[in-house]
């Protein structure tokens, strides 16, 4: 396979938070991340981006990014969310698989915002995404 | 009304891409405008943000999201897009309802990627808006 997202989505190696029919949702690798609970939700089927995604792999992904946005409240104590994706040649897309990046926010002098430009500080009492998956199955919706 | 979009909403005074039953998709002010062919969707509902709205309007913002990525490609013969949402205290919001913007790129030399920190110099042969209104009107999915 060519596609890491893919590969992954389907050897299932990855710090989890949820795996859904049509979309899942983990974190990134450490390296990656620009804050804990920085999350990634990709849809099972290939594509490259929003604009070759079948609208029902679009309407999943979105459907699991609001209750991601919702568990980072939740179980994380965030106060809001930032949420991106590039999708396409000269996006600044690193990976060509449809992802969308969901980012919890705490502190708004943790960094220059909107657009994310340095790391977060904050710690968690326990790996983010085993909190948010932990949530995800408690809610349900 | 206190809400700014929930006022432009029911006004109708904007550069409209598109106004459909539950999102409705604008040019933001040109002060704010990263590019051209800057685009915001918007639930016709008022949320604050991701994380307290209904998902039947997040779905219908997606799903609209979507058909502007595509039209951007198509209409404005952007490569690619970035979509962002900051949803919430401390995420960088700064109309407190919920709104997506949706950038088209062109030439990956144009700014430092991937958060968009420079404006586009990009220009078009006829206002952004009105050829992605055109586009969305020609094309169905």
């Amino acid at each position: 396979m060519s596609c890491v997202f893919c590969e992954l989505v389907s050897t299932g190696e990855a710090r989890w938070v949820a795996q859904e029919p049509a979309a899942v949702a983990f974190a990134p690798l450490p390296a990656d991340e620009f804050a804990p609970g920085h999350t990634l939700v990709v849809p099972r089927r290939h594509s490259v981006g929003l604009h070759d995604a079948d609208e029902s792999d679009v309407v999943a992904v979105a459907v699991l990014v609001r209750r991601i946005s919702r568990a980072m409240i939740s179980a994380l104590d965030a106060t809001g969310v930032v949420v991106l994706n590039a999708s396409g040649p000269n996006s600044g897309q690193t990976v060509a698989h449809l992802h969308v990046h969901v980012v919890p926010r705490w502190d708004e002098n943790e960094e220059t915002l909107p657009w994310l430009r340095q790391r977060s500080t904050r710690t968690l009492p326990a790996p983010a995404h085993q909190l948010l998956a932990a949530e995800l199955r408690a809610v349900t919706s």
